[in-house]
């Protein structure tokens, strides 16, 4: 392998989202006397996210960013928890909570150690601005982003992978796509890229509706129980 | 003024591209036993690079990178001044040196400070990968990649602009774009943007063949030495 650039799936893989959404969502619920469960609310959310772009995949809708996705997902969640009476800029500050997702314990060290060696960028389905303000408020070290809005594809399209390649000027194989989640490394490793799994056991909370999926050595390039560990196996 | 994110011309603004091809081209020729004038050789490659975009803006040329057309003019170069035997790899890494520009001995402190408080992006006609690599190269402290690439529209195309704004997620407005180019900040605020201009007398080097650009104190909303000094005018 000579791999010049990593690239990676960000929610769930750098950032725990679902942590986040309660912790935030807790602390906020409380200033506003909002009193619901807000893992449920998490839940739900991001449930909604694979079937809406699914919806822009298969051309039903037109290219739109997840910004706007999450937030057509929360005008409805918002009746579905009976949520009533927020201002306008109250929904906006809700929905950007996706802006202000927190990185695992290992992510900023491990992302740090890459980048010394390494072009490090999220080529994720969250927008150029969601990716930037998150990368802001959490301290990831990106060198650059890219993702689907620059190609105008989410992802598992072979389009946001690809443009993500051709972006930084290299081959499929000088790249590899880095994420906790299955589906997207085996498009990536279609499409001609190298693959890093990074187990993230903790993503839809432990003992929750949902297991986190997990990978055995061998089944990618490189299998990584973190990010820090994924830098020490590329000797970062 | 409530900017929050400030984009930039990179080539002269913020690196030293004809020091730095001087500088790399007399040791590398050294080596290869080249002797030419170098100051001249950058010159010529450089009064090449607005008449070849200005081929792509009018739409007699498609859509190609700016390496594309360095290289296009690097082989008419290379005739010019009588260099030849090069092998493809000595003149794709000639093609680079604009990948391994210089920063000015003020950038990088300034785009630092600039970055503890607002987004800094280049806002370059310079493709993505050669911004990339010139970021790791020279340190250049970037939260992301912005430019023509993204909008397939050479500067001072309003899409050049304005596609950076919109990924950024900002009203242009909010966004200032800075340069060491009258032509570029006058573009830039005919779109909406904010303009900053950053003094950089040594440019086309001192007694040359052209003069740098200079404007006064009110011909912009910030008028600066260096960055350093626009950060300090920033206060950040």
């Amino acid at each position: 392998m000579n791999v010049k650039a990593f690239i990676f799936d960000t929610f769930g893989t750098v950032v725990d989202w679902r942590g986040s959404i309660i912790s935030e969502g807790t602390e906020w619920g409380k200033e506003k006397g909002i009193d619901i469960d807000w893992a449920r609310f998490a839940d739900r959310w991001r449930s909604g996210y694979v079937p809406a772009m699914e919806r822009v995949r298969k051309g039903d809708l037109p290219w739109m960013t997840l910004d706007t996705l999450h937030r057509a997902l929360l005008d409805n969640l918002l009746k579905e928890f009976d949520i009533g009476d927020l201002s306008e800029e109250e929904k906006d500050h809700l929905n950007r909570v996706w802006h202000r997702l927190r990185p695992w314990p290992d992510s900023v060290s491990g992302l740090t150690r890459l980048k010394k060696k390494y072009t490090i960028a999220p080529c994720s389905n969250g927008n150029v601005a969601l990716l930037n303000n998150m990368a802001k408020y959490s301290g990831l070290p990106w060198d650059l982003i890219l993702g689907a809005e620059l190609a105008r594809h989410y992802k598992p399209d072979r389009e946001a992978y690809l443009t993500s390649v051709s972006l930084l000027g290299l081959r499929p194989e000088d790249v590899m796509m880095c994420a906790c989640h299955l589906g997207d490394l085996e498009a990536a490793r279609e499409f001609g890229l190298r693959t890093g799994f990074i187990h993230r056991p903790g993503e839809y909370g432990y003992g929750g509706l949902r297991e986190a999926e997990t990978a055995k050595p061998g089944d990618f390039d490189v299998v990584s129980e973190n990010m820090l560990d994924l830098a020490l196996k590329m000797n970062a």
